[in-house]
């Protein structure tokens, strides 16, 4: 075993697959991806990086597997799959992630190929772990795929918990040492035990306060759909391959846009956090339906239409719809009176997250800060929002 | 300015007022009553007193005002009555307040009788404060009254942080700085600043999970249960009077249970923690809405119905009922859009949360562990519970 | 295994010997002892226990044990020592045990005879193992006591850590993870392994900057001189026999004194903090090494002598005299080049920390506010202080 | 004032100028240069910038100079100052800082040029600032300037807390709040008051402990060796001048050693952590005081003659060699007995730690791992290394 001292967890004994596979190259590039991409534009502590996240991941699921007795290649599998859960990242996470899935139609959790070539591969085979097996793993499929990917995976327990500590608030705090004390196995799926109704609706609420303050802050998205719009931008002006895009870090995506001299101007707004401002923000009620459903190219075309009526430059308007509001984590299970029930069934805390979700929901145009009026009575009248 | 070292704040600074009546013999006395009671027998590290919880909410008392911009004599009053806000409570705060409020007639927040003799009034004056003025803000009159005791009041800002501080359940770590920051008066009401209704939903979510899983935890539950009908039977056994009762510390309570012949057996069974068991545990739909609602001597005399019936000892039966649930909290005010709401009326998820109380509400029955099964029957029966 | 949630470690899991003596009177008793005795008087917020400490160094103790390879009986019996390793202590910890020494002629870490009778011996044999097996580890004898009671002792590591969470002074938060990874046996001495000398300098760095801030801090020593130039004084003015006196809780202690006429008024100055000053605090230089020496009677002599000199009350002074210094963590061993060493050979910086103690030293002689003038001249002549 | 959450201070309030200051390009870069460069590769956690040390170090300041009843334009000017201490640094802060002097001329605190052009000076001037007092007072010259840059400057108290907050290791927790409260002027010094000897002892103990365990650890002074030299010959092979050199980004940085040809092996080495090894880790008292005392030139010239003897390629040695050891706050002042004292002269402690410099001191040569047995035998050899 090798101990690494973590922030979070202390000293994290990692078994020798996941120490091996931390020395290769794609494990060691998540130390130049921010767990937070744009947020610490805002929370200037948050720096951690995906690189100490994913061993903390390995550590939970370690935690979690002696928890519930399973040991040998099983074990060994898993903790793997913990480690390499997000290698798949593009750079700037989850900012650049729709692109990569448009362009190069592959998901961040499809790392089959990754983990069938090159160093991985060879130390998974080293390590008597076949690569297809691990890669199912990281997809959240089988049993035990719960664990790495699902509604009560370590991974959220580790990213709350993590991100509580390098933002300072408070929030993300969860009781993981119940958690994963709480963690069965009934009938194949991953459920908590009697009596963890609270448990369970602690990690939800958890997610949703870190959800409000920190991950969508509107500084954070305002930054993080400059970075998607410009990136989109480098790649069509550029012969630079959606491949090639994918394994950048975060600073070679942004030396990258500095580089380009179509988006030269916008990565310096982006790094000297000169940033948009919202010309609308837009609550729920106050948007067409059809609106909140279009899609990425009809997301496009409006900043075009918005631009043209407002008459500023196209590249000067970005449209920030995040879609209908969804809460995987509502159908997590747990254990009432000897029967397995949907969290959301059972909670009624639940519930009014879920309702909450649409209280705290905005559709976001943003522009320069001299061209926020224009662009604000420009989308008003495209979008037809009504106030 | 007086500067003591706090676990939870570090250094706090107290003004000349509050650091002459922490000297005082009812200030210190609260050295000796724990802020979590009964708690210490579920969390063994919850040992913290009322003394350290009144520094902490005269130092957060201290920086609301500094942030509303309130200072001279009514900065100095309210930091008093922050210092001063637990003087009234007896021994085991909360554990014999309802006998305090029958047998004398007060609540633990009325103290102009405390602060009008003695030391405190003498203390007081010297310090150019009037004892009636100081009572009014302990109880939450006024506008200023409202940082004291109200629904957005640093009293529970400082026990949510402390309570998870010492139990080490995480849930109370509230965003204190956020909450103070965001403070203001509008039309002489304590609000919330704009942009703060998930500031305000994280003090009702933090203490619903420390309600679910430490104040109401049903080991704490049951020891509170004996002790305060252990105090009951205690008063009603000597000639010792309800003035006096409320004066003791945790101790002198345990040291009077212990040396009376009518309670010692019972007082050994909380000292070594040797508790009564749940013989009921009725959800909220299973009890009659006319159970729900009983007095104080209704509560007695159904335990002596059911211990007759189920053939045991009278003070072998304790019907424990939490009455209608309420969530006073949920009226806090929030400035949303430039006008002030009320959060209930804001929030689904505090919605959630109103409705969450009645799915944790249980009404228990305890009895000691060999005889929990007759009095479960007889229970059912008197009390006409449905499973 | 039994899960409780502790402030320090968050969950610890006990084995059953530990839960089922966890339950016994006499460890339920340490609930009742506070850990810092009178150094609440300084912090206040230090108002942590022996028991969570007992619970604290059962769990360390089992984490050193599995890290050594050590199990089965044997870490059973460590284990059981750990969390037994306090039960000997009478009212308010050290601040007694002089008095108990002279009077019962038994350390509080001898424990034989607790541990042979009653629920102490029948639980543990319950549990096959032998009091007088457990008694010698809490003496720290034999290759395993050394764990529980000696140099590099898990209590040490618990307490310090402990301590300052509590009390907020941050010296204390030794590293005990590494500590504990780096424990081994060499011919059967506990030692750490190569590379770790600054891990021991930062155990008696820790311990060093505690003692001058905390655990020595005047405050606390004068309230502890009190206390037990009081304690004494309730056991020559009334039938209390010692035996009783050792098995008091701090609140018993603190009751008997205030029932007793000779000894109310001082039991209300420790009471209400109303504590006596210093009126002399001399360093090493200045005080003549045949004073340093003395032993307990003479002290008494002392204080009867500058009492009468200074024509107050004999009650009215208290000579504190820490005596001849010592450190015994400096004998720890660490292995350095493949070989064994003494710390304090091998460290310059303990030896500072040795030279350091002398300059921290003083003798203070106490008395009430208004007397201090003519104590500090008596106590200068008798004492023979040089300034 | 403007609030940023800080993930140790908490909620920090800067004053306009510094809120200003903070959204110049200059400060914005400390974004992408990390406090602790290479000692990420050991503590994978430690990726905080010096952009948010910054923020806490006009924090202190501000703290600082409350206490001690500073106000007005010298106080605007310390923040300033505070804010913009580290703007001089180059990439990987300290690690290039030799190279920065010897072909710039200017160590990182000399900052007038930077200050006098541009956005900084702009700003500053906006705020009537002049940009010459700042400088002097960011170069701790001046009354003032020992808060910014001095023994007992506000830098060491963010760094120590803020290094021990990101790697995990404790030891760096300092009690900033009690340094604080005990700075004074005495005669234009900055001094410890009264009483505080263990206070001052306590900071240079923290920051021995965190240079033997993080700062200076083994793999860390590989990698900046590593990087170091690897930079040295970036600058010899291309027409990249000192001064561009030195306004680069950790980040740019790697992105130029790799884009070099010279250099990209050595870059993939310090990207993929395949780190040089030890060949030589020699104690203080094995190397001949001429060797310690050699300068640039002569370190390379024995590098040159290490290769060629142990017939290794000249880049595959690195002498890292610490030079005398120093200890500068060991002249820090404290108030003792009311006279104003040196630290070192007082502290016994302290002499210690200054011993303990030569225990801990090594000079190390680093080579590839498969040439360490033949590069020792020649670094023996040349360097006349007795063991």
């Amino acid at each position: 075993m090798q101990a690494i001292k973590d922030s979070v967890h202390d000293y994290v004994e990692l078994p020798p697959v996941a120490a091996a596979l931390l020395d290769t190259a794609p494990v060691q590039r998540l130390r130049h991806i921010k767990q937070l991409s744009t947020v610490r534009l805002v929370y200037p502590s948050a720096n951690h990086t995906r690189f100490e996240h994913s061993i903390g991941v390995a550590h939970l699921a370690g935690q979690a597997l002696s928890r519930l007795g399973i040991d040998g290649h099983r074990a060994k599998a898993v903790q793997a799959a913990a480690l390499l859960h997000d290698v798949g990242h593009g750079p700037y996470g989850h900012q650049t992630e729709g692109i990569i899935e448009r362009r190069v139609g592959r998901h961040h959790d499809e790392v089959t190929d990754l983990l069938s070539n090159g160093e991985l591969a060879a130390t998974l085979e080293h390590h008597d772990l076949n690569p297809d097996e691990i890669a199912e793993l990281v997809a959240g499929n089988g049993e035990l795929g719960q664990l790495v990917a699902g509604e009560l995976d370590v991974d959220r327990m580790d990213y709350l918990v993590r991100d509580a500590h390098h933002t300072g608030v408070p929030y993300g705090t969860v009781d993981y040492g119940r958690l994963l004390g709480a963690l069965r196995f009934v009938d194949g799926n991953l459920v908590l035990a009697e009596g963890n109704v609270p448990t369970a609706e602690s990690l939800l609420v958890a997610r949703a306060l870190m959800n409000a303050t920190v991950y969508r802050h509107h500084v954070s998205r305002i930054a993080g759909a400059m970075l998607e719009r410009t990136s989109e931008r480098l790649l069509d002006s550029t012969n630079l391959t959606p491949e090639e895009f994918q394994r950048f870090t975060d600073a070679e995506l942004l030396a990258a846009l500095q580089g380009c001299e179509e988006t030269a101007e916008m990565a310096d707004r982006i790094v000297n956090r000169n940033l948009f401002k919202r010309a609308v923000w837009a609550e729920w009620g106050g948007v067409p339906s059809d609106v909140v459903a279009v899609d990425h190219d009809e997301k496009r075309e409006f900043e075009r239409e918005i631009a043209a009526k407002a008459d500023v430059p196209p590249e000067a308007v970005l449209v920030d719809n995040p879609g209908e509001p969804s809460m995987p984590e509502s159908s997590s299970r747990v254990v009432v009176n000897g029967e397995v029930r949907r969290l959301a069934e059972q909670s009624p805390l639940v519930q009014g997250l879920q309702a909450s979700q649409r209280t705290q929901w905005r559709l976001g145009v943003y522009a320069p800060e001299d061209r926020t009026d224009e662009v604000e009575k420009a989308a008003n009248a495209i979008l037809g929002l009504t106030l």
